[in-house]
């Protein structure tokens, strides 16, 4: 699908299609039940998510299996249900660009999916990805995700990781080439969470991914889908994270949202937690290429959840104010990159001296350990009483933040 | 070195150099300053540590240039000091087996060594590396630590991450060429931490380390040294952590200490955290082989820091006290591992099926599609009725922790 | 009920209703209904948990209204539930010390009960206490409990928190009003907790809420029921929260279960979390006093769930392991106790010395002022050079928790 | 003092005396010595930071003992250092509102001041107080700071936290009893922390806190100085924090600065936290008053550390952030108050219904429990479906906070 452009004049803040924001079904249906409560909200058709979406300037939807066809379905109603969807895609012009598959709700995933003990459930969740996947290379999705959230433990001794490791990544194998084989052209985006609703979940952080990752026969296949408030769960810097994945190739697809510190998962709406990581995220993610435009092309899907204290009217507010949020910080961004004294304060934090090579061009260690200026010459108390001008451009950023400069 | 043997009737939690416990000459050289306090402690003679450290049982001692040879000796100076530490050494028959640079106490490092954003401060800490490398090859060090505790950021703008990996990989791949030139046999052992000194640190796991040494050029001789405070203020599972590094083959080293969850780090004396981690770790470290033998072989490295309450007494009790806390958990873990109910309720928790592979042999994904009985005529519910039996497993290895077994 | 003694020669580990150990009926009959994911076991009956947690050596169990009489059953309906929960109860010989009312399934309550912004949810909210404050002093309950789960906030701006306490203390004071009109002689214990459901909870540790009851114009009639969980899901340290609210004569009851660090609320089995500081826990409550007897006498209450990947035997596994490892930590406690060496490294630690006063007997400041001996001629450096000894202490008990003392 | 007024037309975002903004010279003073590293820059002369504070608009400076006097001093130094730094204030207008001590540099605290387990640091520690108490008043300070960084343990075992609370007792009312005597006026104000420098301290929070001063003797004298930083560092909501210390009439003196998350004591610029957390504390600050005035009418103390990563233009840059982020906080806020749609969505979101009792004029427990409109004819279903429009009033909050409103 071609990029939409926007033109000068338009009301930058309200979202179109160009600017790739997606849903899951799951979060705007998602109904308030949480550890301690029950539903408070109706389930919603999914068609109706569709064209409410759309009206509010969506691109696209996404979904787990069972968010579209309840678990347990036959193939008549499945069959069914699917064609009303594509009706609804095809009115609304909204795409798929990725789906996943439920593997935490049904209680045989209690112990996992791909690393659960017991080998049947093992095979099963393979089964059920497999004929999600069928699905989604139909309704065109480029990318597939998977979240182990069921794969972990709570106790140290109940299964030993290593052993859980190759579990996981013969299930990614086998993934990857039905994939291929099939011809469907899906990446798969792994999305890592350090806890809940396991104790410990296994491939905890975007590291831990991407370094499992590079162990996978098809490791070019695999990425991730980091999402905002399981990296600060760990206490992790969301845009480090995000960083480090672009840097290895690996930011294949991306959970918007919002928390507020160590605790559980809140899904709040993105920019309703850390809104300054989240300015500094827009601003990567928009527009810090090489060229200044947008470090990472895919969609902007927000992966969050009504507050359960909230009515429809709630879910459809917040749905919009998740784009609207990451609209306001485009502007920001933009508005800060252009601001001459931002210039002049990174000059003063020697930011782009950062991107000078430690060597130079051609220079090899025994030209630096002959280079007396870069140890036995050097000033290191100087050195040392150079300011680093952190503060300044922070402040800075902070201002363009709130839109005070 | 070949590996000491114990006998039958020795005192099992006596250490011995067969052990294989290692300390820095930092840990009980620690003063006491912290960040709101001055020095409890006076300085400790290296030497005299490595007498004491000896008297106690240890097998090695490792350090950082600046601890040994204090920054800004001459080098007559320089040469004096490791004569008489080599001497100390033969003496004792202790090892160093690793060795590490000092890139963050003097304030030219207040913005990172690797990642500076200051280009020359960059070149001279690659400098002070080599220096030390000469040093930590001609004491027969075979590894080498690198700490990048002051690689990062307390504010999101003040350096582009990708560019700072790239620095660090520019670093990297520059030290592993000048260690294979020079013929050192030097592997680097890479130690992440989350945040303190820095606001957000690079590297920050486990995991996130591994990512990035499989982008260098001479990734085969780059692994880590994980610590298990560092780990712990992030939340993340030790245990887990360690099991992934060893499933990659990245476990060059170990940092052993106690850590009471996420905040400041304490750098307690190992055990005195997460006891029950702590069991689970010698338990893989000593008999997590496929062969019931170490799973990993290399020193066990205490990285503390004496409680600053404490005085000189203190300091060499405490360093008893990790390894006999060490010697004690490895005590129960044999135990746990010979109890005949602990192959019971591993084998109600199917804990030696998650070695089964998912596929039979031979099996692909055609097949499994074809196999009806792993979804079409899979009994969900029935499935999902099957008890983990995790929970008497863990109090299993709970009493044999508390001795009670 | 007269205390039963315990005999020597008595299996220690053995559970009595001497021991006072209760159970809810939610923690046992917890079907495993997680945020990601349905629930696990069937309901039990709870006629049957009292009939299984008797065998199992309990002294009594507790309920929140909804576990025992279905929410929206008729009056008829009820009586007949109460009948037969009586029976089973006199069958038994287990008493109901607790009882508390559930604020926080029903969507009604999605914003609270007594701080809901909606003025009729909060009238409903204290009727529905009331009504079960009848049910509890019928069953004989000295202590209500008062778990605010869902008092709290998202968002910065949803409430003002002094309004919130204001229509809390309100519905405290009606609600103590309304037990000593009708001679029901309960007290309450509030139940402080950090966040989880909400965002953050009013009166969200110990300290919170000792704070807020010395507010209430019934204060003597109300404590807290604090959770190690809850506690330490802020990062704090539970023995520290507990000696504060025995020191204020606040701890009216208690809730003992696992958790491991700032995460989610795990509630897993007591000793299953943070063992070293469920060792000292059991040390205080059970040989803390004055004397050396129980430091607080009432019921030991496990609210803990059973882990969702368990089975019914899972369930009643658990839920004996609560008792065994309380009872495991008591002997060791005991043997910590009276081992000389303790004694030896207390009174190097000057352990005992804190419990001499500042002052002498009649001293006044200006006594002080006049002691050059405590500022003037006081020897800083001397007195600093002196060691706290506390590492071996901690070693010490470490040893002891592990029986290897 | 009299307080300044501003004018319409004045640069809201200047500081002056009338914004009551004030700094310890410990603040501007910090040189940057960490756990890790050594100083980064020189040490500042108090009388210039009392000139360079004056000009940056500052209303007053605060300091410990030592800030101002070096330790070890003799009594000719110390009356030179005073009468030089009343010097200052004279020329400069600069008032000094609060002071405190410094228990917590010297290794003679290594255990504590009050609740040292050795009795002769205790008598030493109130010495040390009684004797900076009488500069403070000399100088005009009507708040005296407590914080008890170092009363605290890292081992369980360490001391009995009742017999520490005692002591802590005694040694309150025996300074409020000097201070009365002397005729001082001062007010204390105890600083809670969890942890850091100590594994745990006493009083780790605002509630427990006022829990302990509802103990003492004088307790109308002694209230709180809760610092952002340091309740954010045990994941609690400062705002909330705050407000149950105003309800408790307990703010007697407030910490500005920024933390990001459960990590190390950050002690950041105001606002280069959790903004949003920050921006609602302004707004209660300084419109949360019922007649929309001061909630809080004494100085708003920055007790922040200029990262050491800057040298001393870093240092009074960051001085002025703190300030420029509070006033541009307050004007957000003033607009946020101002605007017809924030009526609306606290209208739709019941804000104001929560100021209305729970009981109506007059109505006691028997008039509620006789509406059967309240509990037998209400309709938990229909009253479960209204929405608490809290996510609507969020954005709102959030696009002023942004200047986008």
């Amino acid at each position: 699908m071609a990029e939409q452009t926007r033109f000068q004049g338009d009301d930058m803040t309200q979202p179109t299609p160009a600017d790739k924001f997606t849903f899951g079904l799951w979060t705007v249906g998602w109904q308030g039940r949480d550890p301690f409560g029950d539903a408070t909200r109706e389930a919603i058709d999914p068609v109706e998510s569709v064209h409410r979406l759309a009206e509010l300037g969506a691109y696209g939807v996404t979904f787990h299996d069972d968010d579209l066809i309840p678990f347990g379905s036959d193939d008549s109603e499945r069959e069914r249900i699917i064609k009303r969807f594509q009706a609804a895609l095809a009115e609304t012009g909204l795409v798929v660009p990725m789906a996943t598959t439920n593997l935490f709700t049904h209680p045989v995933f209690k112990d996992g999916g791909f690393t659960s003990n017991d080998r049947a459930v093992r095979r099963y969740a393979l089964r059920k990805v497999m004929r999600n996947m069928d699905l989604a290379a139909e309704l065109g999705a480029q990318t597939y995700v998977l979240w182990g959230g069921r794969e972990g433990t709570e106790y140290d001794g109940s299964k030993d990781v290593r052993t859980a490791l190759e579990r996981y990544r013969e299930g990614l194998d086998m993934l990857a080439q039905y994939s291929i084989d099939r011809g469907y052209g899906l990446k798969f985006a792994l999305e890592p969470k350090p806890n809940e609703p396991r104790g410990d979940i296994l491939l905890p952080t975007i590291g831990h991914a991407i370094a499992f990752i590079d162990s996978l026969e098809h490791r070019d296949m695999v990425g991730l889908n980091p999402e905002v408030g399981h990296e600060q769960m760990a206490g992790l810097n969301f845009l480090h994270g995000i960083a480090q994945a672009l840097w290895h190739g690996k930011l294949f697809h991306i959970d918007l949202n919002g928390q507020r510190g160590i605790k559980y998962d809140q899904d709040l709406v993105f920019g309703h937690g850390d809104i300054v990581n989240a300015f500094f995220l827009v601003d990567l993610l928009e527009f810090g290429a090489a060229d200044g435009g947008r470090a990472y092309t895919g969609p902007r899907h927000f992966d969050y959840k009504p507050s359960r204290t909230e009515d429809l009217d709630g879910v459809w507010a917040s749905a919009a104010a998740n784009m609207r949020t990451y609209l306001l910080l485009k502007e920001r961004a933009a508005a800060f990159r252009a601001d001459p004294r931002v210039a002049e304060a990174r000059a003063a934090a020697r930011y782009d001296e950062l991107g000078v090579p430690t060597l130079g061009a051609g220079e090899t260690y025994s030209d630096l350990l002959a280079d007396r200026s870069s140890f036995e010459d050097f000033d290191v108390d100087a050195q040392a009483a150079k300011g680093g001008a952190f503060v300044q451009l922070n402040q800075l950023a902070l201002e363009h933040l709130l839109g005070a400069r």
